[in-house]
C-alpha cells in the first residue's frame, strides 16, 4: 500500500491516475520536472501528456535538473510536446530536433537555472511534476535518487503534481539537504563548509496546499550506459594517478586528495575507478552524479563521503546498490543542484575536478558539446560550474575517435566551452600535460607532446611551427583553424590523404 | 619628513636607495609588486632593476595585480628583465614583446592568481615590492591607492620591500580592508554580506622582520588614459539605462538597481557616467576598478557605497579628488583583487557586471583578449570572474572600428572568453539584445538585428542565413567563420569589395 508514505493524511484524496494529474499541465505551460542524469525522474505525467498530445496541441517548456531516462525525452519529442528545453538533455532523438532547429534548446551551467527563475529573469513555473519516495507529515516532499532542480521548482511552481515511485526506497529519507540560498540583497553565505556539511532540510518544504494530484508509480529509474574499462580509459587513469603521487611527493596534496569530482560517462568513472589502485586513503568527493565507481570506492575502503546532487549507477551497481542503500547512510548526502556545482562551495572546498571533453586544442581550449561546432551533443551541465573553480581543473579524453579518423586534439576548437583560463590539465591516453602557469606557447608545446595521438602528432607540430612563424600571444592561422574539422566532413577522416589513415 | 609615516621605529634604519634594496632582487626570481590599473604600483625599485640589467644579466618573473603605471612595464620590457609576467598587462611595448613571444605571458582571471600562489601551484614568491603610504606600529603595511594582490604577495614574500610614497594621501588609511580566505580545508565563507562588509584589517599584516627595505618615493600615479563620453557611448549608456528602466517597470530590479561593476576603460566608465541622468538612487558598486565615473556619482549624490580593488582616475579627476579623498571616507573600501573579484561574493551579492568586448559574435560568444585571434591586447583581467557569477552580466562595444573597416559583432569570435554561457545582454550603439532565456538560433537574431552596424546587418544576416541550411544548435559554416577577419588582413577591410566601405 502506497498511504504509509503519503504522511500527510489530507492529501490521501490527491491521489489520482497520471492522465487526470496531466491535465493540471496547458498548452504553453513551462513545467519543472525533478530527473538528473536519469535519475529520480518523473515516470508517469510526461508518458501522459505525450499521448494527450495525439488528440490535441500541446506544447511545453520543460526544464529539468539533467537528463532523463525511461526514453521520456525522446517520447515527449516524438509527440511534439517540447517547444524549449533546459538545461541539458542526452537523449538521441531530441538531440536530433535541437539540431534541426525544431526545439529550442538553452544550454545552462547546471548551478545557474534555479537562479535565473527565482529572481524572475525566466519562467515563471507553472507546474512542478517531482518524484517523491515519500510525503512527510508537514507535506514535505522526500526525493528519491536525485534532487537536481526539484526543490526550487516546486517552491516556485503554482501547482506541484508529486509521483509517488513505490520502487524508491524509504532508506533514501534522511539522505537529502534541501538548502536553498537566501533572497538576495540579504543572501548569506552558503553554510557548507565540509562535503559532509548539513545546511538543510531532509525533504522539499512546500506548502502542502499546493500539491495538486499525487500519482503513484512504479517503474524504476534508467541504469547509465556507461561502458566497462578498457585499455585506454586504464592509461588515462595511470596517467592521473601517476600526477596525483608527484603532487602528493611535492606536498601539495596528501594521500586523501582533495575533494573529487567527476563528470557523467565512461572515461571520468573510469578515473575514479582507477583511483582505488593508487596510494590514497579517506577519499571524500564533492560531486554532482555519484557513480558506480562513488560506490566501489565506498566498498574498497577508500572513500569515506560523497556528497552528490543524483545517484545514477549502471544496471548490475543498481540491482546491488539500491536494496541495501540505507547502509551508506551516513556517508552520502544529496544536494540541490544548485549547492552541489555551487562556485562558491566549489572555489571553498578547493575540488579536484575532472570532467570529460569532446575535444581540445593545442592551446588548452576545451569543447565540451558542439561536435563540428554546430551539432549539439548533449550540453555543458555542470562542467563549467567545476572547471572554473576547481583547485584543479582536469580534463580528459581518448586522443582519437572514429577508429582514428577523428583527433580529439585539434590546433582550434570547433567551439569553447571552457578556455584556457579555466583548464589546468588535460589527458588523453597518451600522456597528460601539466599547463599550471603555462604561456599558450609553452601549453602548444606540452600538449602536442603529451596529449596528441602520434598519428597526428607531426600535424599539429607542423601546424604550430607555421603559426609561430605569423607571431602572436596565442599564434594561429585562421584561415587553417579549422582545416581538420572540414577535412574530415570532406573525406571522412581529419588525417590528410597522402597519410595512410589509420 | 617621512619617518612620521614609518611608526615602528626599529624599521627607520632599514631605509636605503632603491638602488639597494633592487639589490635584493636576484636573476631567475619571481618578484610580486603591488600596482592595479595604473594605481599603486611600485615606482622606485622597479627603474633600478632596468638601470640594474644594463650591466649583469637579470630576468625575473614580475606578478602584479594588474596592469602598471609610470611606463614601468614599457621600461622593464626595453631593459630585457622581463621572463615572465601576469596576470595582466596594458603597455603598447611589452604588449608586443609578448606577441613576438620574447615575454611568456600568462593571461589569469584576476581573483585566481593569489590562490595558485597560496597552493604552491606557482612560485615562491622571492620578493614582493609594496607600494605603501604609512607602515603601522606593529609593522603593518598600510596601501595606497590600490590593493591587488599586494597583501598576499607581501605574506608569502621571503623578503619585502616597502616603497614608502609621500605623495599618496595619508587619509587613504582605515579605506583599506585586508581579508584574506582562510586555508583549505578549513577555509570559511568570505564574510562579505554586503558592499560595505568590513571584512578584515586596514594594513597588510606581516612579520615586520620580513621587511628588507624600505624606499622612499614621491612620483604620483599615472593617470587614466580615458576618453570622455561620444555619442556612441552615450547611445550606449542610453540602451542600458531604458533597458534598466524596463527591469524596474518588470519588478525584477529597484531603483537602487543591484551592485554595479564596470570594467577599466572608456566605454564602461561612460556607461556608469550616464547613470547619473537615469533614474536610480542609492546605488552601490562592488567593483574592481574605481573610475573618475564613481566619484561623479558620488557627488551626484547617486551612488552610497563603492568597493573596488583600486582607485584610477584622469588626470584632472585625480588632481581633484586625490586632495580631498578624505571625505570619502566610509563611503569607499578597497579590498584584495581575490574578494573584490571573488566568485563567492559576486554571485552572493548578486551584481550587475558591466564588461567591454573586443569583439562579439551572433551567438553572443566574447573575445576580450585577442586581435584577429593571436595578437594579445591587455588580458582577461576581472572580465571572467565578474562575468560568470554576474546577476546580469553585460558587455558593451561599438558597433565598428577602424572607421567601419571592422566590425565588432562577427560570425564567429576569434578567440573566446567569455562564452554564450556567461553572456546575457550586449549592447552597442546600434541597441541592446537581451539573450536571456534564448537558445542560439534566436540570439543570433536579435543580436543581428538590434546590434550589428547596417553596413555589416545584411552580411552577418546572410551567414546566418546560410549557416541555418546546415543545420546545427548553433548553425556555422566552418569554412568561412572567420571569413570577415581574414578580407581584413588582406584587403583593410571586413567589408567585401563589392560593397562600398564606408
Amino acid at each position: 500500500m502506497y498511504r504509509d508514505r503519503i504522511r500527510l493524511k489530507s492529501l490521501w484524496g490527491k491521489v489520482v491516475p497520471p492522465e487526470e494529474a496531466a491535465l493540471l499541465i496547458k498548452d504553453g505551460m513551462t513545467v519543472g520536472m525533478s530527473g538528473f542524469t536519469r535519475s529520480g525522474d518523473a515516470k508517469a505525467v510526461p508518458l501522459a501528456l505525450a499521448e494527450r498530445a495525439e488528440s490535441e496541441k500541446l506544447k511545453i517548456t520543460l526544464m529539468t535538473g539533467a537528463s532523463l531516462g525511461n526514453d521520456i525525452d525522446r517520447i515527449l519529442t516524438e509527440a511534439d510536446v517540447l517547444a524549449r528545453r533546459l538545461p541539458f538533455q542526452a537523449d538521441p532523438v531530441l538531440r536530433k530536433a535541437i539540431n534541426r532547429g525544431e526545439v529550442m534548446f538553452v544550454d545552462q551551467h547546471l548551478s545557474e537555472t534555479v537562479e535565473l527563475l527565482r529572481s524572475r529573469q525566466m519562467g515563471p513555473v507553472d507546474v512542478a511534476v517531482i518524484e517523491a519516495c515519500a510525503i512527510t507529515e508537514t507535506g514535505g516532499i522526500v526525493p528519491t535518487t536525485s534532487i537536481g532542480n526539484s526543490a526550487t521548482f516546486a517552491i516556485l511552481a503554482e501547482k506541484v503534481i508529486v509521483e509517488l515511485n513505490l520502487t524508491q526506497p524509504l532508506e533514501l529519507e534522511g539522505m537529502h539537504d534541501v538548502y536553498i540560498p537566501t533572497r538576495r540583497p540579504f543572501r548569506e553565505p552558503i553554510p557548507v563548509m565540509t562535503t559532509e556539511s548539513r545546511a538543510g532540510l531532509p525533504y522539499i518544504p512546500i506548502d502542502p496546499s499546493k500539491i495538486a494530484a499525487i500519482v503513484v508509480t512504479r517503474k524504476q529509474d534508467s541504469s547509465a550506459n556507461i561502458l566497462p574499462p578498457d585499455a585506454e580509459t586504464n592509461a588515462i587513469a595511470g596517467h592521473l594517478i601517476d600526477f596525483l603521487g608527484w603532487e602528493i611527493k611535492q606536498g601539495r596534496l596528501s594521500h586523501s586528495l582533495a575533494p573529487l569530482q567527476a563528470g557523467i560517462g565512461t572515461i571520468a568513472n573510469s578515473v575514479l575507478h582507477g583511483l582505488i589502485d593508487g596510494p590514497f586513503h579517506d577519499l571524500t568527493m564533492y560531486s554532482e552524479v555519484l557513480q558506480d565507481s562513488t560506490f566501489e570506492l565506498f566498498d574498497a575502503g577508500k572513500l569515506n563521503f560523497a556528497s552528490g546532487s543524483s545517484i545514477t549507477l549502471s544496471a548490475a551497481k543498481y540491482a546491488e546498490v539500491l536494496p541495501k542503500i540505507g547502509s551508506y547512510k551516513g556517508r552520502l548526502l544529496l544536494r540541490p543542484q544548485e549547492i552541489s556545482n555551487h562556485p562558491e562551495v566549489i572555489r571553498r572546498l578547493g575540488i579536484i575536478g575532472i570532467n570529460t571533453a569532446l575535444e581540445f586544442d593545442i592551446y588548452g581550449n576545451v569543447n565540451s558539446t558542439h561536435v563540428n561546432g554546430t551539432q549539439m551533443m548533449n550540453g555543458i551541465g555542470g562542467s563549467g560550474d567545476f572547471a572554473r573553480n576547481s583547485y584543479l581543473s582536469i580534463f580528459v579524453t581518448k586522443s582519437l575517435a572514429k577508429g582514428g579518423a577523428i583527433s580529439s586534439v585539434v590546433p582550434m576548437v570547433s567551439h569553447v566551452d571552457h578556455n584556457e583560463h579555466d583548464v589546468d590539465i588535460l589527458v588523453t591516453e597518451v600522456g597528460l600535460a601539466d599547463l599550471r602557469g603555462l604561456a599558450p606557447r609553452e601549453r602548444a608545446e606540452t600538449i602536442i607532446r603529451n596529449c596528441v595521438h602520434p598519428s597526428y602528432r607531426e600535424l599539429a607540430a607542423d601546424y604550430h611551427r607555421r603559426a609561430l612563424q605569423r607571431g602572436g600571444h596565442t599564434p594561429h592561422l585562421l584561415e587553417e583553424a579549422f582545416a581538420w574539422h572540414l577535412r574530415f566532413q570532406q573525406t571522412g577522416s581529419m588525417l590528410p590523404t597522402t597519410t595512410p589513415a589509420e
